[in-house]
C-alpha cells in the first residue's frame, strides 16, 4: 500500500480544517501551542517510515505516556498489576473519583488517571531512579535519545493538579499507593510532560504492531499476551469517553492525549501517530481523529 | 488452517472440565439444562463448516439475540438509533438503572438490557408483526427455518422479569419508549427466548466476518461501517462486566448469553459459536471462554 | 396566644403574593387548580380551631397521605416496618432509584415514593379491603366522613406514573413487595388522590401535637415513641430536598405535597395545615412555606 | 426537675454496660483511651450544673468541634457560607467524595468532613491567627481557659488523614477552597484535636438552649435564626448515618464525635454532654446514646 500517497491525500483534504477544536488550556504551557499544527507519521514493521506535515515537531504527549508507563509496569511486575488496578472500561470520566470510592481505591483500568497513578507508584517502588528509567525506556522504544521531560509542563501540571492530588490521596487512604502521594504525583506529572514528535511516538508504538517485539532489536518488549492486552485496552479505554465512537469511526487500538496527539496501531501492519492540538469535547484531537478515520477507510484496514 | 483438527483438540482438552460453572437458575427452563453440554461450530466465509460436540443441539440464545435485533434495528433506522441509545461501554452491570437516571433514560449501549429494550421498541414501531419479522430475519441470517421462540422460556422470563420491567417503565418515564412498556417487554422476552444451535448461531454471525455481506446471497446485511461498529461493540460491551478480561484472554469480538452460548467473529476469517451452560460469575460460559481462548492462542488469530 | 389574629395578619401580608410559584402540571387534574387559592387551619389540643382563607376547600393531599399511611402501617406492624424500609434521610430526590439499587431494594425512609410504596404494600397484606381501611382511618383521624379518593386523580396518576411503576417493579425484583406491583401502585395512587381541606388535614395531624392521642377520643393513635419518630421523620424527610432550608426557616416538623398542602406540628401546642397550589422548585408550596415561617417567627414557637 | 438524681439513676443503670462498643483506633492517641470512661454534665440556662462520673476528664472532642467552628463561621460571614456549603442532609457517609463530584465541590452541609473543611477555610481567610482565634472562641463559649489543642492528636490525624487530604484537594480543584489544601487540613486537624471535658462542652453548647445568648455574658453568640438552624442541623446531620435512629431514640439536637463525646441540647431547657469512648458502628458513643435516650424518656423532654 502506498502509505505516503495516502498520508498526503489526507493531509491535503484536511488542510482547510486546520485550527478546528479547542486547544487544551488548563495550563499555560499547553494553551500557547499554535492551533494550526498538524503532523502524521506512520511506521511499518519492515522499517517503512511515512510522514507528512509537522511530523518532526515535538508536542506534549500527556496521556499517551500512560501507554508507555503501563508497558513498563507490565514488564516489571506482570500480572501483579491486576491486584491493584482493574482492566475493564470505567464508563465514567477519566478523572472521576466515584468508582474509586465504591471499589475500594482500585482504579478500573490503567488508562484513567487513577490507574496511571498506580502504575507510576509501582514503577517508583521497583526502580531506583524511576523518572530516569521511564525516560530511558521511552527512548529505547522510540530509538531516539532526543526525548526529554518538559520541566515547565511538569511544574505547571503540579501547580494545577488538585484533582490528581485528590485521587492520589484518596487511593493512599485505601492503601493502594506504596509511596507518598506527592512523590507519585511528581512522577506522574513528569510522565505526562514527555515531549515527543509524531515520528518518535510512532516508533515507540511500533512493537504493538510487531507481535510485541522491538522493531529494530527484535527483542520482546512484552509477551504476545501482553501485547494483545495493550491493544485491547486501547480499544476499550484509550480515547476517554469516546471509545465506542472511536471504534466506530476509526476501528483501531488508539491512545490519545490532551496535547493533541493520538497513537494508533494496526496489529501486524503499522503504527501511526497523528498530532493536531485542537480537541473535541471528549479531549481527543479533532483533526487527529478525522485523519485516522480516513486512513482506515481509504486503506480498508481496521481490526473490525 | 485445519479448523476441524483444532476444534477436536480443544474439545478433547476440555472434556475433563465439563460441568464447570453454574447453570443459570433464575428461571426453571434454564435451570434444568444438562450442565455437561458442550458444542462448537465454526464457519468460514468460503463455506467451510467445522463442528464438534453438541453443535447441533438447540439452546436458549438469550443475550446473543441482542446482536441480531441490533443488526435489524440498524437496518431499519440507521443512525437514528443513536439519538435514543449510546454506544459507549457502561462500566456498570448489564441490568443497572443508575446510569439511566443520571443520563435521562438513554441507555449507554444496545448490549445492556435497557439498550436492547430500546432496540425492541424501535423494531415494534417500524414493523407490523415485529415478533414474526425478527424471527424471519434471524432465520435468513442463519439460513434455516428451523428456528423458533421458546414460548415457555418467554413466559417464564416475563413472570420473573421484574427488573427488566422496572427498566422499561423507567425509560418510559423519560419518554424513551414509544410503545407501552408491557408490549416492549413481551417482544424483548421473546427475542431472548430464541432457541438455536451452535451451527445456526455461527451461520447467523458470519456476515460480521464477511464484510457485512450475507455469506450465501452476497447481499449487504449492513454497511461496512455498521459491520465495523457491530464488531467493535462486541469487544467493548459484548461480554457483560468482563470485556477487558475477555479481550485479554480471547481477543475477538464476542457476544455471550446466560444460556451458555457465545458467538465470536474473526473479521475476514471466521465466525464461531461455542455453547456450554455452566457460567462464571460474570455470566459468561466457562468452557465457552476457555475454548475461544485456546482457539485464538492455537491459531494465533486475534484482532489484537 | 391569639392564633386567629396571627393567621389573619399572615394572610393579609401574603395577599399580594397570591399566585406565586408553579402549580403542579404533570397530570391535568392538578394543573387546572386555581393558582390563587390560599387557606390555613390551625388546631390546638384543647379544641381550638382557627381558620383563614380557603381553609374549607378540598385539595389533593398527594404526599401528605404518606404521613397517614405511615401512621397506619406503624399501628399494623410496629417495628417490623424497619426491616423493609429505612428511617434515614435519603439525600437524593424523592423519586430516585439509585439508592434502591445499591441498597438492595430497601428504601431509605417512608416519605420518599419508594418507601410509601412499601408502606402501601404492607397495608395491602394486612387488611382485607385496604383502600377502604385507609380511607376509614383518615376519616377517623380527621373526625369527618366527608373525605374521599378522587378517582379521576388516581386514574391520571396511574396513566402518568411510569416512574413510580419503575420503582415498584424494581423493589419487586429485590423481593421487597409482597403484592403484585400493579396492585401496590393502584393503592398508592389512591392514597395520593385523597381530597381534603385544610381543616380536615389539621385535624388529622393533631395527634402528633397531642402526645400521640386522638384529640377527641383520647385513645392512642400511636405510642409516644412512634409519635416522636413521626415528628422527627417530618423534620428529616418531610419536605423533599429542602428539609434543611425548611428547618432553618420554619423550624417545625412538616409534611408537604405537590397539591400545595403542608401539614406541620408544634408538639404539645398545635397542628396546622396551609394550602396554596403554587410550588417552589423543590415541590413545596411557596405561600405555604412563607406562612409557616411567619407563624413560627411571630409566635416565637419552634422546636429549635 | 431533679436532674442530678436523673443523671445518677442513668449512670447507675448503665454501669454494667461500661466498655461496650469499639474505641476509635484509626490513630494511636484515640486507641489508647480507657474504654470504661463514662461521664455526663448537664447545664441549665439559669446556671444549674449537674455532673456524674468522669465529667471533668478531658477527651478528644473530634467532630463536636464542627459545631463550634460552624458557629464561629456563621458569626464571621453569615449567609455567605451557604454559597460554598449546602444545608441539607447528605444521605451518604461523612467522608464520602461522591456527592462532591456530582455537585461541583460544594459539600452538602457543614457537619460532614468536606463541609467542615470549607468552614475551616473560611475562618482561615477571615482571621489573622485562625487557630488561636478558634481556641479563644471555644474558651469563651465554655467559660474556661483550660482548653487546648492536643498537638499529638493533630499530628497523628495529619499523618493518617489521607482521605481528608483527598477531599481538600478535590474541593480545591473545584475552586471551593481559598487557602492551600495543606493549610486548611492543618487547621481542621487542630480543631478536631481540641481536648475538653463534659462540663466544658456542656457549657460551650448552652447558648443553643438559651436563645442564642451566652449564658453568663448575655450577649448574642448567634442570632435567633442562626440558633434555630444550628439546632436543626444537629437533628438532620449531627450523628453521622444515624440521624433518623437518633431522632427516634433520643429526640434532641445532638452532635457526636469519634472521641466518644456527644453534645445535645433541649432548646430553652438544658444542654448536656455525655462521654464514653466505645462507639457503635455508625461512630456514635454506645453509652452516650443510651444515656441520652434514657434522659429524654425519664424526663419526658424531647423536641418531638
Amino acid at each position: 500500500m502506498d502509505y505516503q500517497a495516502l498520508l498526503e491525500r489526507i493531509h491535503g483534504e484536511l488542510a482547510s480544517r486546520l485550527g478546528e477544536g479547542q486547544v487544551a488550556s488548563y495550563i499555560p504551557e499547553l494553551a500557547r501551542v499554535a492551533p494550526d499544527r498538524f503532523g502524521i507519521a506512520l511506521r511499518t514493521p519492515d522499517g517503512g517510515l511515512y510522514t507528512v506535515g509537522d511530523a518532526e515537531e515535538k508536542f506534549s504527549v500527556q496521556s499517551i505516556s500512560k501507554l508507555f508507563t503501563l508497558t513498563l509496569a507490565m514488564r516489571l511486575v506482570g500480572d501483579e498489576l491486576w491486584a491493584r488496578c482493574g482492566r475493564e472500561p470505567s464508563g465514567t470520566s477519566f478523572n472521576s473519583l466515584v468508582q474509586l470510592e465504591s471499589e475500594g481505591g482500585i482504579p478500573r483500568n490503567p488508562f484513567i488517571n487513577a490507574g496511571a497513578l498506580v502504575v507510576s507508584d509501582l514503577i517508583l517502588s521497583r526502580l531506583d531512579d524511576a523518572k530516569a528509567s521511564v525516560l530511558e525506556f521511552v527512548r529505547e522504544l522510540a530509538g531516539s535519545d532526543d526525548i526529554h521531560f518538559d520541566e515547565a509542563v511538569a511544574a505547571s501540571e503540579a501547580a494545577h493538579g488538585h484533582r490528581n492530588a485528590a485521587m492520589a490521596h484518596f487511593m493512599k487512604s485505601f492503601g493502594n499507593l506504596e509511596n507518598p502521594a506527592d512523590r507519585v504525583l511528581d512522577a506522574y506529572f513528569h510522565h505526562c510532560s514527555l515531549s515527543m514528535s509524531c515520528v518518535q511516538v510512532a516508533n515507540a508504538g511500533l512493537f504493538l504492531a510487531n507481535g510485541g517485539l522491538h522493531p529494530t532489536t527484535g527483542e520482546a518488549v512484552v509477551s504476545v499476551n501482553q501485547k494483545k492486552y495493550l491493544n485491547s485496552m486501547m480499544v476499550t479505554c484509550g480515547t476517554y469517553d469516546a471509545v465506542g465512537e472511536f471504534a466506530y469511526r476509526v476501528g483501531l487500538p488508539a491512545k490519545s492525549g490532551v496535547g493533541g496527539g493520538i497513537v494508533a496501531t494496526m496489529p501486524r501492519t503499522f503504527s501511526v501517530c497523528v498530532w493536531s492540538p485542537g480537541l473535541d469535547k471528549q479531549g481527543n484531537s479533532v483533526l487527529g481523529a478525522l485523519a485516522l478515520e480516513r486512513l482506515t477507510t481509504y486503506s480498508a484496514q481496521s481490526i473490525f
